[in-house]
């Protein structure tokens, strides 16, 4: 899979690449069924929403599940972003977000370059967002909204929002996002389950609760140009990874069939990537 | 405006009607323009959002504003009703409804006859919702969404929430809206200012969040027929109304001309009406 002329043109003005259907169902199929398991775990990687004990967000599966660890090195996602970025990849961080039916609540306006430089210490915005849906995506389920052309305006200022919801966030305030949006407008992709999003680190996001009875499980990735890695290990490495191996890329046909790869967080997470650390990269 | 026999059937089957642009802008602005000096009111009839201190509903505009005590009368919204009832209505309550821009929280899966039944013991569903969009209503400032057929079940078991949002609501449990989505769907009306639906007393409802930079301010009322009065006064006559005078129309022109209104409520709501009564109708 190689991106157009056109398609890179695209990504350049608008910020993202929407690809429907990119994986077929029997590919999404062994990932959707190991959501439930993962979920179930009790460690640290799962985050619970504030109502009920349903999770919002699990962090790093791909150290500790085989489909997922699959997903991380598939080629359709990885070599797009490497023909952008003209380099390897890493995976500096790897979420299943689950927007569970009735229970999904909001993310607010914001970028993720940001947290990744003032927290992570990443030089520059060379790391790509990859969303891919395990369930549709539809208006009623909370989708993921973006305000087009918005990641041209680099790092915004942002305030730390730590109680709208139960992840604390660095959010856009209200008046920097009315203009971003006169400009700009709002889109939401929408799509089958084994769609992929490409979305720029500087772009602005966000996506409302779900109030429907359906789920919105997606894979949210950031892969980040090897050189551009973070320097900084302020947060836990189970949420901004520490290994910048490069991403080797294994068959197209992985999901499907089996190949061996390592799961170094079978049997629990190291305890130095628990915390934060002092020590630089 | 007279429903034709097709609108009828279709409203019998979906529990809705939708009126795209049923008022033109010269007739919405006169309505929006009063918006800012209600909400900026501190009366009883405001209630405001957990956060900020922005308004979420407003009670009774129609007692105490002239461009909503003329809405109020307004022919082609009180005609098809009579039409449907075969009966003359008053007005059962009246809100304008915030959903303001950033800030507008959601409202859980409800039926509007629920409270009317256990609350004001109101005989029969024999009272009409109407939505009147004051703002254009699309995909991301948290359209109204409706459960088309689920009318047909009557008063549907329902739970008093009084912590997810501002206002204490009998909200529908999560198993009973899969049950109904799966058979019905869900459909959310959009369109221009102005745009009208009518929607049955036991039709399920909800509506998200509204994160976009775009108020969504709608008028909501409950038009009943007058034989079906509510016979209890728990609720303060605000928010349930106690007064069943049939309501008279205005010309169909009443929006951009000038017409007496009565505003009863002007200097203040009397103190009976703030408060819940003993006192059966």
């Amino acid at each position: 899979m190689k991106l157009t002329p056109s398609q890179i043109e695209q990504f350049d003005r608008d910020g993202y690449l929407f690809f429907p259907s990119l994986f077929s169902p029997a590919e999404v199929k062994p990932l959707i069924d190991a959501v439930p398991g993962l979920y179930a775990q009790r460690r640290p990687e799962n985050v619970r929403e504030r109502t009920g004990d349903v999770v919002r967000t699990n962090f790093a599966a791909h150290l500790y599940s085989v489909p997922f660890a699959k997903l991380a090195r598939h080629p359709r996602m990885v070599k797009p972003i490497e023909q952008i970025f003209g380099e390897k990849l890493y995976m500096h961080q790897f979420k299943i977000n689950g927007k569970a039916a009735f229970d999904g609540d909001v993310w607010q306006w914001h970028q993720d370059y940001g947290t990744w430089k003032n927290d992570d210490f990443m030089p520059e915005p060379r790391a790509m967002n990859v969303a891919i849906f395990l369930d549709e995506v539809n208006e009623f389920n909370g989708p993921l909204m973006f305000i087009p052309g918005s990641h041209k305006l680099g790092v915004l200022d942002a305030e730390h929002d730590t109680t709208t919801t139960s992840y604390p966030l660095w959010t856009i305030n209200h008046e920097t996002i009315a203009k971003l949006v006169a400009r700009g407008g709002i889109v939401a992709p929408k799509g089958p389950p084994g769609s992929m999003i490409l979305f720029h680190g500087c772009l602005v996001h966000a996506s409302t609760s779900n109030l429907s009875p359906w789920n919105r499980v997606a894979v949210y990735l950031s892969l980040c140009a090897v050189s551009n890695h973070i320097r900084r290990y302020k947060r836990p490495g189970y949420i901004a990874h520490r290994d910048f191996t490069p991403i080797e890329c294994l068959p197209d046909d992985c999901l499907t069939k089996d190949y061996d790869v390592p799961l170094p967080w079978k049997d629990g997470t190291p305890a130095d990537e628990l915390r934060g650390l002092e020590k630089a990269a």
